[in-house]
């Protein structure tokens, strides 16, 4: 709807090339006149529509779809006190319906505990309805005071990924939350992002949580993405809510829960972890268009060139590629600039020589050429592609690699943090957590690491010597 | 999650049948503690999830989705006079974030509008930015004073497809809004639904438009069921909003725009206008389960029987069917009444005899029963269903045939609405319709009637003899 013009700002100037590629890149429009709420322009929300597709069809392996209303009643809300209190800054309340003002003031739900645990008091009965695994996708809302910042700090959340499940015993819920991480990891394989997983802090955890594990990734300013978070809720809610069932022996308990979630974050980081200095750089099961095919249009061959294109557009097509033929009446660079800033996957190129050859000319989106027979165009596009995402997965593992220091002072994680994450020993008391976020400016971010890029290991707590173990600390957002 | 038990009341009691199939069949759980809100079981979110599928890939042909906030603030809201005057009742508003009170307060979106047309405002430039066509599925709120009800009248419509055109001429808009209802007739034509579109009475067109066109359907109890709306909106919003373009003589002119609508009332319509005493009947495009398979386990036979069932389940799957292998522990009459009650178009049963003959028993939704090849089993069961389909189509269009009368007079007229729909002469006035309103305690719905089942003339109007047209008086929801 408007013409990108003018060169994007250095991936190196992190704030201002994300900034500046959201909207170059149609993804969101930061113009709507309130703070910290968005547009998503067209090719932005085709983007969510394949990354949501993903994340559905992991979760609807063995959860079900549902939906529960937007606005909780103060009543319930205010049930369970350590929620509330991880809540009460950040609600908005709806207090008038037209010119009445309401009885019960409503609030937008920050997360949907509290609408959905008195359903669940009401749905569960025996241990034959356990477990039960419900998601939904929904916008929910925050008050944020901080700086806000499309798709990363948002005051509506519009694609809130929230799941909640119910078991008989604590062994069940705990096994859950792995089982959950599990399928959050391979949700980030397919888009290529690396993640590292650890047990936050117990004063970082989710209001109402017994503990809280969380997906994050490394930013290419070296600050930590939180990117999913999985939480174990014990019998905390069911308590609060009344959610029972009757055992096989015929006695009525109490059951344990939990609770996950992914928002569009899981899109910012796409974005952040593989765009460059051109723009977007899409792995190729998110992109909207997956090919672009540009005839390289020499004066009196011309019809012979957009015929052939227009064959190879319809033999990708039918192989089942979302496909993009760019017959505009315009030079071929600025084809190029325009679907690279949109971070098409791969480029085909069709011009004279081609056609006498009996070849095509495929770039991908990070510029490795390769020339294909146009017989064995789809093949060729398969191969390529295949390649392509691989590569993405690694340069991005690696650029992660790149960014986390194990250190064993707080001067050397100091110095770590301002370039990506550290991993130390800590003891884990509050007091040396102290210590050393304000030694190093940067967060305990959580203990309990996963990932097969850090060693994890015993060791003397960088604050006060004591016994510690590996622990992760970094700048986030 | 909860056992059905006891029986259904009859469909001719049209309003407790209704409420009662909503939870038995699991479609909407109505006991969320806040008026007018309602949750969706897993069982209805799937028909959701099909019937929106759908709603998307006729959208998607030609509209681009997209996605803008749910918070509007009142400086924007405020700016469009008569469409603030038609909603100002209406409009949740939120006052407080946190425990702040906001500078200015926000209202949850009752149609977005107010939200989009600022945006369209910078993203229309030019003649070639037009015609623009977006739409996105959203929650929107209405504070309902009047009597609510599931998926008909509520408080959050949790489903709300909204389409925003702009175009270049009043002509060009004229003929977006026939292509709009063109839309939605195909739409319904898919679930089955038969409509009458007609043109609304200028007084209850929706505000701020030039004129409305609505698509009704006649549910059990003879009221009208509004179930989508096209709305010309000339150029009104354009010049609040300030949405110009430059024509192709560089020339700075006012854009004309439509929008057009449909909520979860067309899931409402599908489940009341072919349910019947037993549940739901779902037409196959939208039945999460299209085929439900029951085992017919006779005592030594057992295995063999599963064997066969398995087989069959194998088959039809592979074919793309959704199919249930129902292989419980239970009667086969107990599952009959289970799969009945949730719609499930088609029944394959298999038992000892059935192995012996080589054939399976498929039984449809709506009692007809054929004897299928074993081994032509899919080819089967796509006729059947096929067959099931249309089937539906004539028995609703039948129906609302039906409950059209002509009438010649106000007493008639006054006996028609009480069961269906009446089609009358009116003049067009104001004076008259509120004649005719009082007489037949029912309301004018709108002439420019477009139905194969209504055939339009002049004649002299009901109330006072002057020249009138055809135009439909029922009463409504």
């Amino acid at each position: 709807m408007e013409e990108d013009t003018g060169a994007l700002p250095r991936k190196e100037d992190f704030s201002q090339w994300y900034n500046e590629v959201l909207w170059r890149a149609e993804i969101m429009d930061v113009r709507y006149p309130v703070k910290g709420l968005y547009v998503w322009y067209p090719h932005g929300f085709a983007i969510r529509k394949r990354v949501y597709g993903i994340l559905r069809g992991l979760m609807d392996r063995d959860h079900a779809e549902t939906l529960f209303p937007l606005l909780i009643p103060e009543t319930e809300f205010m049930k369970e006190a350590a929620h509330i209190k991880g809540f009460e800054d950040e609600v908005y309340w709806v207090t008038h319906g037209g010119r009445n003002e309401l009885d019960v003031p409503l609030a937008l739900r920050p997360t949907s505990e509290t609408a959905i645990y008195p359903m669940y008091s009401l749905w569960i009965r025996s241990h034959t309805d356990l477990p039960l695994k419900l998601y939904q996708i929904v916008n929910t809302f925050r008050y944020e005071t901080k700086h806000t910042r499309p798709l990363i700090r948002l005051r509506e959340i519009t694609s809130f990924k929230e799941a909640h499940t119910v078991h008989a015993t604590r062994e069940e819920a705990a096994v859950q939350v792995e089982t959950a991480l599990g399928l959050y990891r391979e949700f980030y394989d397919r888009l290529r992002v690396p993640v590292i997983i650890s047990r936050r802090p117990d004063w970082d955890k989710f209001p109402g949580a017994d503990y809280t594990m969380a997906v994050d990734t490394v930013m290419p300013d070296g600050k930590m993405l939180q990117i999913g978070t999985a939480h174990m809720l014990g019998d905390h809610f069911s308590r609060t809510y009344d959610i029972t069932f009757e055992d096989a022996n015929g006695e009525r308990r109490y059951a344990y829960q939990t609770c996950y979630g992914i928002s569009e974050r899981s899109i910012a980081a796409t974005i952040s972890v593989h765009g460059d200095d051109r723009g977007l750089v899409l792995p190729p099961e998110v992109a909207p268009i997956a090919i672009v095919i540009v005839p390289i249009i020499v004066g009196k061959r011309r019809e012979e060139v957009l015929s052939a294109a227009a064959t190879v557009e319809k033999d990708l097509r039918n192989a089942g590629f979302t496909v993009k033929l760019d017959d505009r009446d315009m030079r071929p660079g600025a084809k190029y600039y325009h679907w690279e800033m949109r971070g098409v996957p791969l480029r085909v190129e069709i011009g004279p020589r081609d056609i006498d050859a009996n070849t095509v000319v495929a770039v991908t989106r990070l510029g490795r050429k390769i020339t294909l027979d146009r017989r064995g165009v789809v093949e060729g596009v398969i191969s390529v592609l295949a390649e392509f995402g691989e590569e993405l997965s690694q340069t991005a593992r690696q650029a992660m690699a790149d960014r986390i220091a194990v250190t064993d002072t707080l001067e050397e994680t100091a110095e770590a943090v301002k370039r990506g994450v550290a991993v130390v020993h800590w003891c884990g008391s509050k007091e040396c957590a102290e210590k050393i976020e304000a030694a190093t400016d940067a967060s305990i971010l959580g203990s309990d690491i996963r990932s097969d890029l850090i060693t994890v290991s015993a060791g003397p707590c960088i604050a006060c010597g004591g016994n510690g173990t590996s622990t992760l600390v970094a700048r986030t957002y």
